[in-house]
């Protein structure tokens, strides 16, 4: 009928169906809007955006065509971006900090319709460079504890704009899943002196049922106790917690695992709303509070991608309670990703 | 800009806008789908459901028409309903349960048009009287840890059929947001000898700019880090930990809350989605497990309910961060449902 799983990084039970069951052709993947013409994003568009932090060009200037990626600082910040202190206070029980924060924009290609799967392993290189490139960049601001880098694909999954883009968003506090999971690994830690994600991707790569693609450095696996049908995971086999600190030889194999985790995925449900996020360590940065606290950090967390496929509506109480029906038992999800031909 | 608030009650944080700010006007409401005729909830329908368990009728017998709320099984349970034992065990680094829990459905009215704010104060006080029943009722069973109860109208919401009804779902565990706000509370009491939401009612009630409606026995207020525009809270001002135990003298003040609340949110918007979840305490039953760990849950513990309406498309990384970003102020939020003529 269905089971109970529990995931030990997030210390969540999900229910998943295990009768009833829903393949890759049970799912219904909404149309994206037609909308060439009018996109700021689009090449010979520069104008139309803030003036770009960083490019990948073949010697063409600043701000005009010729590119393959571009950053720039979000147009509509979601945090004030200036270089105001940070401010903590508290409210009686309450607690607030003012909203101070970095809100980058990647814009990954130049041209309206090519999507994510469709970059190749050398494009995809570089939008993985340019994303360690800015990371690095922000890391050295001390005001910001928590740097998320995320893509969101399609309207359902939160994009206001169609062309492949990513965003940077740097900000005063660690959010709470990433919280509690970084808790959970450090608890795990100090009790064995073992990564919890080492151990977790060891048992994966034994077992191999939920395994999607790996290579000689990544393993794409879907998690024992994914919330959603076809959620993935990636993860550096070796240990490492920051994804500040790739090495430039790692750049290529990441390309090639994210190239064949979206390309398995398109193969199933061609062009599809999810949500991407790297889950780096918080950032110490220049910030001397808590040093001590952070100090076993390099010890505790993995980093990791998360990309997560918006394919079924949600039942309502996700949100007060954080239970997840998952109707795509990750072995099968597994099976079918592995199988698709590419 | 925008202010990060924490909740603490669920250790997140929240960036809530200051300037940029959404008023009501600023929402749009997804329409509902004509559906009358096809109705299973309906009246003159009671044979398209499973047997009843429960009903408010004039005299009339078991699923046949002539009542004003009926409960019964959900035809598609998201867990076995049987007599199974609960299973218990571990996989590696995981673990898991099996499915087995009670699914039930409460129709909260025979008209299919007649929507919720719009059942006035008498017969809410009947649908909270079959919420405490069943409750009452599942809580004999020692197998289930945990008993929702939830309402979702509207499709944006997860409802599948329109007609005005709540659920409610027994499992063996605890979901994670109600498990660790519990142990958040927990952690406030053993430090504090005082109940956290206490604690945080005393403070609304002094301040009350957050405050949408009170009677003698219940406040209605806007959390201070809310995730959604408008979302509510509603509490029993006397401290108690556990719904079930809801005085008979309590039922219509707890009605007339409800129907405060919902008649302000519509007289704002209409017709709209939203979630509404009953947060009772664990079910401690007639399990002996971990009687000790259970016994304090009377004093961390304070039953609520929390009403989230769908007015908002979602950023995207919510799901994988926990962040939120609230565009409509409590404050603000607050002062339009007080001042809203119902």
């Amino acid at each position: 009928m269905a089971e109970f799983r529990h995931d030990p990084g997030h210390r969540r039970w999900v229910i998943v169906s295990t009768d009833r069951q829903r393949g890759p052709g049970d799912y219904n993947i909404p149309a994206r809007p037609y909308d060439e013409g009018v996109c700021p994003f689009c090449e010979r568009q520069e104008g139309r955006t803030p003036a770009e932090i960083y490019a990948v060009r073949g010697g063409t200037p600043p701000d005009k065509p010729g590119w393959k990626l571009r950053v720039f600082p979000n147009k509509y910040p979601m945090l004030a971006t200036d270089e105001s202190e940070i401010q903590r206070g508290a409210m009686g029980v309450y607690d607030w900090i003012n909203g101070v924060g970095a809100h980058e924009i990647i814009v990954e290609h130049p041209q309206h319709y090519v999507l994510f799967h469709q970059f190749g392993v050398d494009h995809l290189t570089e939008v993985i460079r340019a994303w360690r490139l800015r990371l690095n960049a922000l890391k050295e601001d001390g005001r910001f504890r928590y740097i998320m880098i995320f893509k969101n694909h399609g309207e359902s999954a939160g994009a206001s704009i169609n062309h492949q883009h990513s965003q940077l968003l740097a900000m005063p506090v660690i959010p709470r899943i990433a919280a509690m999971a970084l808790s959970t690994a450090r608890e795990h830690f100090h009790t064995k002196e073992r990564c919890l994600f080492c151990d977790l991707l060891d048992q994966e790569l034994a077992d191999g049922s939920r395994i999607v693609a790996k290579n000689e450095h990544f393993a794409c696996y879907i998690p024992y106790a994914s919330r959603f049908p076809f959620e993935m995971a990636i993860l550096p086999v070796a240990h490492s917690h920051d994804f500040a600190a790739l090495g430039d030889e790692l750049l290529r194999p990441a390309a090639e695992i994210i190239d064949q985790a979206m390309r398995r995925l398109a193969a199933l449900f061609g062009d599809l709303p999810f949500n991407l996020t790297i889950h780096t360590g918080p950032n110490t940065g220049k910030s001397p509070r808590r040093a001590g606290y952070w100090s076993s950090l390099k010890y505790d967390w993995h980093w990791q991608i998360e990309i997560i496929p918006r394919l079924a509506a949600t039942h309502g109480f996700e949100w007060s309670t954080g239970l997840y029906i998952n109707p795509t038992p990750p072995e099968k999800a597994a099976e079918c990703l592995r199988q698709v031909k590419i």
